[in-house]
């Protein structure tokens, strides 16, 4: 874990309120960190929906494979979450791990274990002792409080150098309702941390189906469109939970997510998870510098989608970007690389907003001076034009320092 | 440039035999850098094929496309290189610039425009002043000599550590023939430099659809399954030449890629081939350890490739590499996002022959301090068995170190 916070964490967090149907607890539990809490339980009244996405890895961890079968069900009453330990690429050892996790923690909250969901995050490839977890889910079941998402937020953390944890309060209907959410992040992985993993909480009445189509909308522009590494970890997981205790005060039931009733909702729980993945790229193991990738005039939106990519997950923009550096050239080279349609003689390039490339070339006003002066800010943002069409894409990332290659060259040692 | 040689370097450089029909010529234009050769004129007989494979890249640099133009004629009488300036996203400027270029070479040469090879490395964006040439390549074309291959590779350099060149003598029908490259190469681009640009020339009589097809194969397993950082350059360039000079002692005159006569001459030619793009790996920018990495078990070879190359682009990979940690967790990391088919419980991975995983978990043998041990070597050799079909591949690359964030990070202040 690193010692300082990221230069370029939230100067302000902010205060989350509770949200009716939903009790939390943390606890040490010692599953891999000393003296700090490292298990949460999140608490969910009956009639709960939840709604999930994973990780498209191939090699799934163990918890992620509990949660796909679970979320079947579309029911909800209690989260495990551990750090330490991903419980990934252990084999059977893994699914038994989990199914006697669950095992204690329906126990615990006295419900099915088919309506408990699990995330682990931390080293790879070593058993996840679940019974750790016995004796710690029953007392926590006991002191669950309606109230610390910072707290929690803090539990669930590995490499990260800061609490990451997001709200909006919002009408749906008459009713007020709230939807908080907390992230973990760092690397895009790594056995000894960096999963990303997600959570978010609504009081709002949204049925699973509906919810689930929310989250998979949401997640598009969000979450899906930052990288810190291009790599993918095994255990990625983001859960919404919604209790629908906010009907009680008149907040209409929603069953489909194109409810017209739902639009500002909508547009609230699509802020909290572009909060929260902003947050995880602030957080970027080694970043120094928040990069905010544009590309416009593709022939589709998927299209600027591959090509911001191929710019952010690029080693040579990203070193680059941490020397304060303007290589534009890389920018062409990672556009070229992309593979989608491009022509070298309409391409634009500007940083934070000096366009030192145009029409295929250098710019004719390009003034080194001012650029290296621009380069030296925190936020930096790329932008690409490539004149073909109307296809326009966002994606967000850091650079690529040496304490990058320390963080994930040395933690093991 | 670097100061130090990488410690991957080759123990023995070959001595290059001569090859009759080629005459090679060295100057200090002072195209960038001061005090050295930086640009390379070879000038081949009359009748001489060419063959050519170039950068998948969308934005393509000026003399790649000189290049894939002529190449149509199937004729080359000289090449021109130059280091220090890649004349790439340099707009009509660059396409002036390469016409340039040729016409100054031709009427050194006394041949036709179409008959000039232009390859160019280094900076990209920056106008390229072809006027330099002027006085340069006519002086050239009266010195050049049957000569020194090694002074030639060392003029085309520009991050490399160590001039890069390989040789091989062979018989073709009853005559003997000889093959000498040169290659170039570093991180896969950067304007200020590292490029791979690669040219082999042998005295064989191929014609030039015969030697296309015989290099568009040898690429496939040697140069192109070479990766450092994942980043394609706007100008990779691979040149064959063959004067066809050995068809005077007797060599036949060969016009298929599938004549029987070519066996023993295609083994030396692909020999030859990732010898240099071996050489390549081995000076990635800032590498400490050479990686190879087979992947056997696949569905497919294509299946194989494409798992090796995610494990190879792996910045989470490379990097424990660096911290010489056996983290095959990230190996399975990198396994599950390649999307390729993979199924966790059959999965086993060794490091440098030790099985550290086994049936997807870890092998219960795993001994860290041995396998601790077996990474401190200069050369890791990572093995992935799916167990799924017969599909099988290698590929090559490189640690990623703190030296390569430095070089790609802070060269350009």
């Amino acid at each position: 874990m690193s010692s300082s916070v990221s230069p370029l964490a939230p100067k302000h967090v902010p205060d989350l309120p509770t949200i009716a149907g939903v009790r939390l607890a943390t606890a040490e539990a010692g599953i891999r960190y000393k003296n700090r809490t490292d298990v949460l339980l999140a608490i969910m009244d009956k009639g709960t929906a939840v709604a999930g996405v994973f990780t498209k890895s191939k090699c799934p961890s163990a918890p992620v494979e509990w949660c796909r079968a679970k979320l079947k069900g579309g029911k909800a009453r209690a989260l495990v979450v551990n750090s330490g330990n991903a419980n990934a690429f252990t084999g059977k050892t893994g699914r038994s791990s989990t199914a006697l996790t669950a095992k204690i923690a329906a126990k615990a909250v006295g419900c099915s274990e088919s309506e408990i969901f699990l995330a682990s995050t931390g080293v790879i490839g070593e058993p996840l002792d679940a019974t750790k977890f016995d004796g710690v889910l029953g007392g926590l079941a006991e002191t669950a409080e309606a109230g610390d998402y910072l707290a929690a937020a803090k539990a669930i953390m590995t490499t990260d150098t800061f609490p990451k944890v997001a709200t909006a309060t919002v009408k749906l209907g008459k009713a007020k309702v709230t939807i908080n959410g907390m992230a973990k992040g760092a690397g895009m992985i790594a056995p000894d941390m960096a999963t990303m993993l997600s959570f978010i909480f609504t009081d709002a009445p949204i049925a699973p189906a509906a919810l689930q189509a929310l989250l998979k909308a949401g997640v598009e522009d969000t979450f899906n469109a930052v990288t810190i590494d291009g790599d993918t970890s095994t255990s990625d997981t983001l859960l919404a939970f919604a209790t629908g205790a906010a009907a009680e005060h008149g907040a209409p039931k929603i069953s489909r997510a194109s409810d017209p009733r739902l639009k500002a909702f909508v547009k609230a729980f699509n802020q909290v998870l572009a909060n929260l993945s902003e947050q995880v790229a602030r957080d970027g193991e080694g970043a120094r510098k928040l990069v905010e990738i544009t590309v416009e005039g593709a022939k589709t939106k998927a299209s600027a989608r591959k090509i911001a990519m191929s710019i952010a997950n690029s080693p040579l923009v990203k070193t680059a970007i941490a020397g304060e550096d303007a290589n534009w050239g890389r920018v062409v080279m990672a556009v070229g690389k992309a593979g989608e349609p491009a022509d070298r003689d309409k391409l634009s390039i500007s940083f934070n907003g000096i366009r030192v490339a145009k029409s295929g070339a250098r710019d004719p006003s390009y003034d080194e001076a001012q650029v290296s002066e621009a380069m030296k800010a925190p936020e930096i943002a790329i932008k690409v034009s490539l004149g073909l069409g109307k296809g326009r894409d966002r994606v967000l990332t850091c650079d690529l320092t040496k304490e990058y290659v320390a963080i994930n060259g040395d933690y093991r040692s």
